[in-house]
């Protein structure tokens, strides 16, 4: 065989630990900051391996993290792979229920847990049957924790050799794993392999995805659980660039003060993040001048923000992509054509979801299974198939069966494509709302609202939201004589039992009957069009509803 | 497998048709200026497909081309991988001996040749024994050639659909090949499978590579049957780039008007080409205001040619590469911790062979088969590998034992590297000459030298040359009471046979005795140190000496 090497996650290692020895990872952890260099990252992240190996992780194993975004965490994300094993980062916003089925059907062998989580996981773990079966623990840091029996993670890789045999591994080995959500059931698997994070990140790192050089400050705000927060940590580091990590449940104050003091250049984060960073600007003296990008994805940027950041000399790139594709798909970048064109004309470019990046290839597929016109009118749903694009769910062949076609991803999304080639998502055809960032099920708990005796009928809507994009709204039949003010507190008291308090709908309305499609399926889609004038604003939102805080 | 879609160049191709359907492919073609866009690009490779398939070209078939940069070869690159054959491209400027048996090894089915290239192609037919059975031939253009019997290129593809449905190719499938020069014996193949092309264009696409967006105008002068004019053409097309082709044995004029004319931002070549732009420059008024970034390769860049294109604005940029390695593995850009620098040092570290690019890994060994350290002093054989670093060479087992360890190609060169990583080639360990971007083999070279009855040892060693970078010397030790001039002119009779003008040593200097190493080996390092300081300067070569104007 005349091919090179196998695609793997080393040689970006070995490049920013070689080439950029000095340059600095700095990150807010649950001890306070921390600052080190390329060259003791990979020393630690050496020790790490060989702690994995002496615990008895082996190749094609699962190590579960469960983690704000910090440097301990970014040192599982090349110690853990290039060991061999697989990487699965947990979402630690989700329900006890979702967290319990994730690690029971990744079957993970031990997990890495930050101290501020702890009590979280541990109430996962208390309530499980025997999800967490020989499962261990190691807690982030110096210290026990007093919620799990974990080791301290700075205990468990003392002593280890600084220095690691990275084994060649082959291309097709599963690196990395997340969970997305499902609309109905429960949250699906996706695995990254080597070759499809070693794609990803060449592929972002070009000029038409989110490129990073050595004179690049990058911070991933999204989280580190949320598909290896946009694949950043791994371009950054192939191409060499200064990381910083804004640690636990960081707030506006501690973004804009990283951004200060250790001169951020490249950002990351959902549209909510920037809010309360734009929010906390207007009321303090920050200096934003270094910060020259702000990659917006998760949800739509308003165009306010762009504007706003346009003020301040920040490019805002919008993003758009899934975890099923690892999961950069397209980029807002303004063509070299469009540049010379009025204002408005090109906010309206860059707030759609941008240009496919290299690579990729898409198509939209309408209602009759033809491909749309690239108009800017017409609709259809959008397929998408690539070298980081996923092509199976992890153990779930009933969702492959809806989700894939001829090596083609269904993603889900209605979308337009206009003459430029910009794509624009008009309409999710999975049922799912977005809430600042995280994905909360309408079909889920839709049923946990019509398991109440005195529900009929219940559908739950993503509603727009000024500063969490969707928040759900439940829309009720009730029975026949019920009361409403007991309804809706016995259907909130039921629901708090099984959900973090920021899935709770914001509003249970009711209604007279639920309208359906033509094959007798709730219609979302005329019950948000009703809705879509009625944005909920700031202030009808519980702070503690944002799932960043919870 | 949850592994995406095969890396193939297809996605590059729907990108650029797509998303940039008007940006332009600009050729100064044997027929005049050719103008069209990548809709009509497209087009015109969609027919040459078709083309291909009526005319038998299945999977896996090997088809040449004999071709000038221009945009009908442009479409053999797409076209022909993109059916799931593989594009040989071959070098109309080698040694006809070499063209036999590059064709015959190779075993292709069909060469596309162009109009003022047929005469040499013909008479390596006419020369062959039976390397050329079974091939056909077509001319790139619409007018019959004189020379061979050929289907114009206008005629092979008129009619054709415009349409392709391009199928789904396995990443391991070989799509492109190229020849290297031998040491001792025949050329060795180079495959380059779909995985390898697409790895190489991603990478070099990075800032960290040569990277190329929607606003750029590129222009490849190094040849396009030198590792595919080092990938440029694929990866301004994933970049959606406007090409520009700079056609038939490109004159300095017709590199400064195409500049001018077309915008040309980025441009690549051997220093010769530079060479003759800067002197074209000091008599004409040239406007290289477009021109941001010139790309040196194959040889080494003098510091007075990076100072000459800094005064006008341009930044040059040093690449290193291998045929087999796709070819690009290193570019020299400055580290961002340079850039406070004193204009001395930036020159020094730009004019190294550069930082190696994302995806790739090297260690440089010693004679001891230690790994040296990086102090810019100590010196060893540079090892790579990656994925678009080739495994081996084709057909040919006794040189892969030589040239392949672990997974890790030995590169033949010998190089330093300094604290921040650059490397620095300080001699080559493989016995050959580079002559204004071309090889030329001394080992070949002395052996026919030595063929002659009054020779009784021979060397032929490069010498450092002002316009050619390096031109062969012959060191000869002639038989007892030989006759100096009448033996010089035999020689010199008996090379004119069987080798191009460009190949024949510009001096013929008698010794005594060849130096030996230890192992009673020539040490051409001893003859090549002896000369180094004796550049040869323009004039003592004749100018139809030049590979680029055979």
């Amino acid at each position: 065989m005349p091919g090179g090497t196998d695609q793997t996650l080393r040689p970006f290692l070995w490049r920013a630990a070689n080439l950029y020895s000095d340059t600095e990872i700095v990150s807010r952890n649950h001890d306070g900051m921390q600052r080190y260099t390329y060259s003791e990252y990979e020393q630690r992240t050496s020790q790490l391996a060989n702690a994995l190996d002496e615990h008895g992780i082996e190749e094609g194993d699962r190590v579960g993290t469960f983690c704000w975004n910090h440097s301990r965490h970014f040192e599982t994300y090349f110690g853990v792979p290039s060991i061999g094993a697989q990487l699965h980062t947990i979402n630690p916003l989700l329900p006890d229920a979702h967290i319990q089925y994730i690690v029971d059907n990744a079957d993970d062998q031990l997990i890495f847990v930050d101290h501020s989580l702890a009590p979280k996981l541990a109430s996962a773990v208390a309530d499980a049957d025997d999800e967490f079966e020989g499962v261990d623990f190691v807690v982030m840091g110096s210290e026990e924790s007093e919620h799990l029996e974990a080791t301290p993670y700075e205990s468990f890789i003392e002593g280890q050799e600084t220095e690691y045999d990275w084994p060649d591994i082959d291309e097709e080995q599963p690196a990395g794993m997340c969970y997305t959500s499902g609309t109905t059931g429960n949250p699906k698997g996706v695995e990254y392999t080597q070759q499809m994070l070693w794609s990803h990140t060449m592929a972002t790192l070009t000029p038409q995805g989110i490129p990073m050089a050595d004179d690049d400050v990058v911070m991933p705000v999204v989280p580190m659980f949320h598909v290896n927060a946009w694949g950043m940590p791994f371009t950054a580091t192939a191409g060499g660039s200064k990381h910083v990590y804004p640690g636990p449940s960081p707030e506006p104050e501690d973004i804009a003060n990283l951004i200060e003091n250790e001169g951020v250049t490249i950002s990351a984060g959902v549209p909510t993040v920037w809010l309360g960073l734009m929010e906390y600007c207007s009321e303090h003296d920050v200096d934003l001048s270094t910060l020259e990008t702000v990659i917006v994805g998760g949800s739509a940027a308003p165009k306010s923000m762009i504007e706003w950041f346009d003020d301040q000399g920040v490019e805002v790139l919008h993003a758009w992509g899934m975890t099923e594709m690892s999961p950069i798909g397209s980029v807002s970048h303004l063509k070299s054509d469009l540049r010379d064109a009025d204002y408005e004309t090109q906010l309206e470019k860059r707030g759609k979801q941008g240009l496919m990046v290299p690579g990729l290839e898409f198509k939209v597929i309408d209602e009759n299974g033809e491909e749309i016109a690239w108009d800017g009118e017409e609709f259809g749903e959008l397929w998408i198939r690539g070298p980081w694009v996923t092509k199976e769910y992890f153990k779930r062949p009933e969702a492959n069966e809806a989700d894939f076609e001829d090596g083609w991803l269904k993603t889900g999304d209605v979308v337009t494509v206009d003459e430029d080639g910009y794509i624009q998502i008009v309409d999710r055809e999975k049922d799912v709302i977005k809430s600042g960032g995280e994905w909360i099920s309408s079909v889920e708990l839709e049923n946990a609202v019509m398991a109440h005796d005195d529900v009929s009928e219940a559908a739950v809507v993503g509603v727009p939201h000024e500063r969490w994009q969707e928040r759900p709204v439940a829309f009720v039949v009730p029975g026949e004589g019920v009361e409403r003010e007991t309804l809706v507190s016995e259907i909130t008291e039921m629901l708090k039992d099984d959900y973090p308090k920021w899935w709770l709908p914001d509003e249970i309305e009711f209604i007279e009957e639920v309208p359906k499609t033509a094959t007798g399926k709730f219609s979302k889609k005329d019950i948000r069009e009703e809705y879509a004038d009625q944005s909920l604003v700031e202030g009808q939102v519980p702070e503690d509803a944002a799932p960043d805080q919870d």
